[in-house]
């Protein structure tokens, strides 16, 4: 395996950045949802490059078409298979990819597990580009959440050591979420975001590259999604978060903070409000037991520097078998955390939506 | 789902605190795999409460028995099922746990997502017994694993803001790891641990509880395991890991660090040592692209303050259905960061086992 | 794998004839279910063996414990573990069979799979025995579907070449079912089945075994329930029934003998009963497309005849690595027909629930 | 579910007679394996419609184009997706197939399954089209199985009650399979084939349809394939077999007919031939206790009479909610048996090759 997810609404993706298109298969999607395929285009417009100084210039038409599964409007209860075809690719020579291993990429580690075999060309199947399979998916259980009053939303909490103040773990207001997704920088302060905007330029301006932590949020979530162990929401969600190229570390609620409180501190003590069990705080980022307890559910992400850098790096040829340099060329990303926050709301809608219909099967 | 996880060897585990037995079956283990019992039974006893003043006084009998696919001194091939007896339980009234909801634990959530019918006797199934069987199944991977040179270590990183030094991510010495299984307080520097079981012996004077970070590392998996996106290394360990009660964050190589270093650090340079590639360093904690890359694997784990503490808690009544406030009475861990090592080892142990089976498939 | 099977009920099964238990866990239980527990043993006493002298007079301890998952009368939703013990075995010498393997068993392809390592005691893994875990999932799920007004039975339709009527596949009515399971021989026409008693005795006396037919029918199964292709009622049944050993053959509908009509009378036409809509005919079984349609679920399996039997036969001896003769002696079934028929019953039940819970996801 | 199957290689199949596209995802296809894309459109032609008399004059594109997942002529290990895009269809109203249910079609069955929503034009997810990805898949296995020596092979063994001989289940010449696999109608003694091509025109002038059985051998297939229980052999096929659309009864070796014999004759005795384990007959089929035992497997699949059929049927109306009579137009297939032989060989194929990844995990 390694292409297929989920419980009970199995995702399969599949594609490389220079093949003849990516796309995804959705299995198990319930029938009748009402879906806004334009709404889906903006999202996949969100995590589109090119766009401003920030990310690569390559342009990529990232214009997904439906293949299956739609019909007069509405899902069929059929596998949705949707395509997004590659555009013409450069007749680049891309050859030194499979020779000189890049570092902080995944080509050494791919090339032994796939003994060579696998499409080096633009990082092949491991490119960020196949990320855009993963916002349709999410497009797609976000409008399914909203329809349930659930909606998911994310802000970019730091770019290297500028950080802005983290969400309200008791809630924000749905207006902020709408907002953040408007923004082509999801900072909730702006003259913030104008600082983290100006680290990654720096960045870019040395041939060098920055990584930040992403923040989300959902709201509304009713209590008893997830189970124990191995279906746990944050096992669950973080298995989802960590297939998303370039997050190397996951925390729920106060995470890696709250090993530094004490119990009385950290439980969240419970009251009624408005015959509705809720927190007095909520430490615990909406989940305890591994099952949701109504509080929003509040994660963050850490996202490491973007790989691909202009700087001569020493590395090995595989061909040659030695110690050698590597400068490569082209336009990169001097930082995804901006691209990466469509990837984490969808991974994040789509995992939750999963677990929504898990519950539904106990339904009495 | 909730209690079966695994791509190549299924791990499927039962039990409730108070019920006949907890245990679990590993089905697809290789058959030949030479087992000695006794090392199952010492990795238990590791886990296994009311061993000094650390830990609850609970005497609980880890005694495990094989029921099946064990035969002349080697796994078989067919399922193993162990089961671990519950001793003789007090007749004690748990009929408050039913009524008031615990803060910081799964009683409020597992009412809803069980809608009310799960055995609240003593956390029944959210019980932190139910990592016994984790061990069981860990024991036995870290058999298999020595038996190709694979060894999985943990210490205990912090307590509180108490904390010890990183291990070396570059690797350390396998006979540092032998002997950090061996302690009952595992960390390196122990006049530092000495420290933290003051912590940890205050905070229980004072009716409160404390959390902690493990780090762990695995030494000399080779590279080419795991795969991008759903099955990458840190998705099928996290889900693991989160699947540990009590765990609310985990992080990979630098983790969160990481975002604050630029890419011309956080790359790890590539050269070749004794004909085998490897790293100048270690920064993405042996994993890129989802796919082990010849260096030690390392990651930490965040874990919270024990919910179970005997000061007085607002809480809710759901018989009532007011608000009211909880004093929990009983014998409680103040801190169960210890008594997670070897959990945490265990499942790391069985996810990079299952990995290694998925990457056997391939072999010419 | 091998022993874990399901969608939304995972059913886990372990054990061998000679171990210390065999059992099961079933996880992704609904919380709630009320199960009586002496059904289930009454399910499990129709299986036994050494009731008459149609079966081999080994006597089995078939005594179930419930060892979590159940608590005050009710599924908790948490995994339900049950386990059989094994009663004190022989101290007879098993080691014949891991050097002369039996023909029409298991012994040769379980001793290639299993390298060597699996127990032949008994027939180990392999032992009809293990079928006990299924009669206990199917007593579960048998109860959860009669709180549903869902009806599984099943009659011997044939021994050798005596055979009885069908079913009427429109439906026959609930109490004949009921009697059926009452039955220690279940046909409709007992005088017919007197003489498949006869052939069995004839076959024992002559150090022989005789086959069979069983026929099953499922009702009151509301329209909509699988899905088109792998998950197809079809698909989900046979891999389920085949997984009994012994079974051959498996039909559904007019099965084989459908393809000897045309489309003219194999097409089950339709109309309204009762604002209901059914056919006219059910050559199609209850499922079009792997869906059921409303009409009864009706299939038959073909079961071999024991390939115990003490004749002399031809074989191979492993360790000497030649040709040899084996008489195989001990108590055996000359027939399981009769003892298969609650086994089957059983698969069928826990399938047609795990598919009721796949369609509850798409409730409104 | 519905769309996905397989243990190691993970098959996924989508699409609608009148959509976009249909196609497949196989994930985890081993790296390095050679595929000759001319042979896979070869097998894809033995499956398309409009060939001659027999089949509907329907002509269907069905030219794949390869997405993903193969590079430089090798399998790269990554997700393969291919599709075949559907031809502009005729602007033709389907609309009577939103109200007036087929009978022996899964019109009614789906309705209720899809809740009104899935598309009926054509038959939509229905269509016997969606075997097309299946054939594919069976096509890269068996370039695979071939690597191995293995081969699959089928013929028609019946048409009606039009019968040729069974093959000997001892096995036959590959050289036979070879050129069954070239003929249009795939029969072993073409005289025979003439009068079953009769029947089927025959029942094409009376505007009705025929079925028929179709026989299968897997040859060359190693001992210790498979596993006892839900990942048998038999459990595995039969899975995949029912999943294609019109087959009703599946049956092993001897099938049915090994009912009426007794274990003396049933039981394949062993014997060495050139130091391979062999039996002296093989009414097993090849598998015992669900694993291959070194004998060929052989199985035959039977297959219903085309439900598309032009003579008035009665139905029911779902719009005017009462009973009512059906007339189809347009061009149907008389039978598709001979179509489905390819499809056979297909899912047999990709199912073994499945199996055969599972027995690798535990090589030595």
């Amino acid at each position: 395996m390694s292409g297929i997810c989920g419980l009970n609404i199995k995702l399969s993706i599949f594609g490389e950045s220079h093949g003849k298109s990516i796309g995804l298969i959705l299995d198990g999607l319930p029938p009748g949802i009402a879906l806004d395929l334009e709404q889906i285009q903006l999202e996949l417009d969100r995590r589109a490059p090119g766009k401003n100084a920030l990310s690569t210039q390559r342009k990529e038409s990232d214009i997904f078409e439906v293949q299956s599964g739609f019909f007069n409007g509405y899902t069929t209860g059929t596998p949705l298979c949707a395509i997004i075809k590659n555009g013409d690719q450069h007749s680049k020579d891309y050859s030194i990819l499979a020779d000189k291993m890049r570092p902080g990429h995944a080509d050494y580690a791919g090339f032994v597990r796939y003994q060579g075999f696998n499409d080096y060309r633009g990082g092949g199947h491991f490119s960020g580009r196949i990320t855009a399979p993963l916002v349709i998916a999410g497009a797609i259980a976000k409008q399914a959440l909203a329809q349930q009053g659930i909606v998911v939303g994310a802000h970019i909490l730091s770019i290297g050591d500028i950080k802005e103040e983290n969400f309200n773990p008791l809630g924000v207001e749905d207006a902020l979420l709408a907002e953040l997704a408007k923004k082509s920088f999801a900072v909730m302060d702006d003259s913030l975001g104008e600082s983290m905007q100006e680290k990654i330029l720096a960045a870019k301006a040395e041939c060098n590259s920055v990584g930040g932590v992403i923040e989300t949020i959902v709201q509304h979530v009713p209590a008893g999604i997830g189970a124990p162990y191995f279906d746990s929401v944050e096992s669950r969600l973080s298995q989802a978060l960590f297939s998303v190229p370039a997050v190397k570390a996951v925390e729920f609620g106060d995470g890696f903070d709250i090993t530094r409180l004490t119990g009385a501190t950290a439980n969240d003590q419970l009251h009624y409000v408005d015959d509705k069990v809720v927190g007095y705080s909520n430490h615990n980022g909406g989940i305890t037991g591994g099952i949701t307890n109504s509080m929003p559910v509040v994660f963050r992400v850490g996202i490491k520097p973007t790989p691909s850098i202009s700087q001569e790096q020493r590395t090995i040829s595989l061909k040659e078998h030695k110690d050698t340099t590597l400068t490569i060329v082209g336009r990169h990303d001097p930082c995804i955390v901006q691209r990466a926050v469509p990837v984490i709301e969808a991974v994040t809608a789509w995992t939750i939506w999963d677990l929504l219909l898990e519950a539904k099967k106990w339904e009495r």
